[in-house]
């Protein structure tokens, strides 16, 4: 038998009708830095689905790179960006935002998201206090949807968060780079439309979603960044040959394949929940989208360790592990209960 | 009657010694950025007093600026520098170290101060993590004697993390923008030889304790700074005339005087703590250098405020604060006698 | 007649044979960020090319990002990069370089190309001056191979410029986002082997010369950049899908495809060169490589721009500009005798 | 016979009227970082003396320290800032500039200053370049009055270069160090008002003219730097004792202090000239100021520098050398004729 994969979602490479696109395309000439009609179509028919016309659409290449250039990008030298403590860009991003010069300001999260009233008290404090001049500006929000921990704000939670931000006057910067996924999990109940309009720039994941790589940056229409595209060439996020950005999301949002592929990894995840329980599993959380946290006892790991590769998240306990399972557009039915059986 | 001042301890100019000294070498020439002979009399003289024959000293001008510098030059651009939440680098610098593109790893901290045992936790569990290569390196270890809480590490308790950075070869680094009055508490039990020798760069606070303003970096003999001279002017501490600083430390570390005057603001904060437990007030915690934080009602210091300016610290409920009072080496007995009358 | 295409080297997709790899690899599952067997296959094989069995090899997607992570991981805080005028990192790049707090220490070029001389002389000055702590320490040097005008070193023009770098211990850094069209010259007399003995790093572009995006770093075996895979992570070089990097590589440095499909740019800007000759047009500079650049009237520029697309340069005077043509490894007969009978 | 020093304007303390009036406010209890009285009144003063009552005036330490703050605060990620290549910020102060992520755009200068047609033939290439979002952005003009050669713009000439900074919508900041000894030279016909009329940012210097340390920022009426203290905090420019530099100040600005004292150098300045010409020295250039640029053979220098200190500029040839001569507000009738004999 061969092993199994489940440690992320980027295992695979590109979705076939992609792969095909850029076969059909590879010899013809296009300008370069998404200036080429690969890109116009495909932010033509992102901003359709955002339901913004007037929306600036951005290609960039991974994840670390878009979160550093559009945080450093809204932010004026005295300002840092507040996020949860479990935020890829509090832990996870080598330092990429503090390299740029701004602080991460950390607030506690729960279940990997941010709290509106936890974000308007630390504002309402800062605020307050007579010696803010010393202090690191609260400049902008950064959340992440789906969060770390595969969990999703609601409608009505991210409209909140939201309402906060416009009383400060600070941005807020939604992280999408598994967004196909939180809007095909069954729990949630917004649209791609609604997102945008409750934030004011967001990106849509394309490397964990089917592309080969590619993320696309969705900057509202009352929203201004100035020369973003230097930025971006300046952080190095600005592919040459920008068409292959251009061609997947075209291809991605053609015949809503995003979301259509997406759904792929929530009926996988789903029915590896339903089997980790029925078998007495512990999950960590209930998490409702294409990540599974689950407790599983130490010997137990090493058994299934030889068939199966998954990540490890945290140590439970000194014989209990906390371990992630994740599947993605890829994931197969056979995976999935070949995973079951060894359960 | 006047009205009373006991916001901060650096509320006054410099001691008389300083300034009659300032005057009398006022309209020699000497050259530059350090070089001049008073620099090199007061380096000597702090190399005797930390009995390090081999130690480097280096005049900086202010306390965000020292700590800036001294991180800056320590850290690679992949590490970040560990200290508590409620440590001065990690709030009220404006986000300076951030701004050299360095994360500051904030730990929680107890009354102010890092315990070994959490530094310890947080390097082990860094170093086994996998993924560590995606984070940022805990590159070096921030700590101040006495804390912004004004609270002291025992000799043990700082040779304790001395060994845990050791272990991990990462250096420690003393903030003391206030060491004059943590050497100088009665609960103190560690010279200032003591302190250098478990660590390996600390700065002797002069702006709180009796100079104009400045700050000697003391590096250790078994540390090395590369082109630290340059960093300092990089970072906009190098001084043009900077016989001032010189001749403020040879001031201060002639004769004991650091020390002695540093003994004033002791007695001074050990009497208004006397009052304030002899009047029934409670103490926010036992601070043994020259901070106060005692929790008020906002009854009461609606009425002190009038005649007395302090500090605010946090809010502690509705009708309760958290304040601070704080004496200097110039602080009269007079001053707080009468303090003592209002309260 | 469709229009032709001369802008650059990047308005194709990838080499065919590229292609076909990662249409057969695609619904592989492969771990992430560089640790897949492609990776090490192609690291391998460049190692082997380079005829250095102890180099260190890494990916990277693109120039600006490469050149900004190699020079911000070798240097110091207090040091810059020595570049020509006329390089890259001095114009084209957004700033990214400062961006991570270097400066580009600008030295005169003679045809895009640094003189061992000039170099040597400028670190002599440097070095010399009694004030040298108040200024940027030179510490590397960045060259291109080719340069930004398509001129190349000579293996003892390389030689000698390392040469300086040693005597002064900085290392040698050299660009090579078109090295194939470089190595592939007919002028050029240096082997890929010979080309990495002569420097400390170099990287071997494959953006320009055959592949979809990539960049091959090589660290010669006596350069050490510490932490360098987290650099990259950093600086938002690290692709999440690494394997797409080194299946890229793989194919060109599989059967010397890289040097052969060079070879094929190298043939037809040739021919653009002796057709441009006959014509009577007046070079601008003797390019060996894939550039031509050359003087043309604005009238005929008018006149050609409808039928042919190219790049402005620079304008000689207000009747003439220096016009750049480019070709690729793409680049047809066709295309080239088109061009020939519309010149 | 005593040693002679010419070294440079920043050799004594400070004007005695500054000690005397710091000894005498010593013991005075005042807040911190510039919120005091003296503060206050010395920016009323300035704004007085520059005719601007709606100007904002703030206080930091050094020159590279202030440059460093001011272009940082007015510049976004993607500008850099025009100076000519003799500039200060160019050369002289180890990267600060580029260590706040800013290039520092080296344009040539004469005799140390900025022609209006260089800077505006620089900008209408720049604004015409089809490529020049992939170019830092001019964002700022820096110049010096009176430069690093001692040569001073006329007000036309400063106008001009006001004027084409208006047209391209980019501040144009003045470096003031030793504005005084330009405010002072007898070909100067510019007030200190007109000076601030024909720019948007300027300081004036205190540590060469007069005082202990100190630079006063005159921010115009129609310019904005958004939260400028808090930048110099970050900057490490925020002196706790802010008083020290209101009491200077405020010394400097009562009863024109600050131009009297500067009119010294200039007298000896010219004194200095005078006997060089008579002795049949040749000047390197003409500086109207206190610093003199001359032509020594390497002979002289050697005999003369036994008994006088003073600045190596550049090598001439193999046997002549330029040095510098500068005088300050304290050099004497007496040194000047000293030096006059041993010429």
């Amino acid at each position: 038998m061969e092993k199994l994969y489940f440690d992320s979602d980027y295992m695979e490479g590109a979705h076939p009708l992609i792969l095909e696109k850029l076969m059909q395309t590879n010899l013809e000439k296009t300008t370069g830095y998404g200036t080429d009609p690969y890109c116009e179509s495909a932010r033509e028919k992102i901003r359709k689905a955002c339901g913004m016309e007037d929306a600036e659409v951005f290609f960039l290449v991974g994840g670390t790179q878009t979160n550093t250039t559009v945080i450093d990008s809204l932010l004026r030298n005295y300002e840092g960006v507040i996020a949860v403590d479990s935020g890829h860009v509090s832990v996870h991003e080598a330092g990429a935002i503090e390299a740029t010069g701004h602080k991460v300001i950390q607030l506690p999260g729960q279940d990997g998201k941010l709290q509106a009233e936890t974000l308007e008290h630390y504002l309402t404090v800062f605020h307050a206090d007579a010696n803010n001049e010393h202090m690191v500006y609260p400049g902008m929000v950064y959340i992440s949807f789906p969060t770390e921990l595969g969990t999703l704000y609601t409608k009505e939670e991210l409209e909140q968060i939201h309402k906060v931000c416009r009383q400060y006057q600070i941005p807020l910067f939604v992280d999408g780079a598994r967004l196909g996924y939180g809007l095909a999990a069954e729990e949630n109940t917004m649209t791609l439309s609604e997102l945008a309009t409750a934030c004011d720039v967001f990106y849509i994941g394309g490397t964990k979603v089917g592309a080969l790589f590619g993320e696309a940056v969705v900057v509202t229409p009352g929203t201004k960044i100035p020369h973003f595209f230097t930025m971006i060439k300046q952080h190095g996020g600005l592919l040459a040959k920008g068409r292959l950005l251009g061609i997947q999301f075209d291809t991605l949002f053609t015949d809503d394949l995003y979301l259509k592929i997406s759904g792929n990894a929530i009926i996988r995840a789903n029915r590896i929940k339903e089997l980790l329980v029925q078998k007495g599993y512990k999950l960590f959380l209930n998490s409702p989208t294409n990540q599974i946290f689950v407790e599983l006892s130490n010997d137990k790991i090493k058994e299934l360790e030889e068939k199966v590769s998954f990540s490890f998240w945290e140590a439970k306990d000194e014989n209990h592990t906390i371990v992630r399972f994740c599947t993605s557009w890829a994931t197969t039915s056979e995976e999935v209960e070949t995973l079951g059986q060894l359960l």
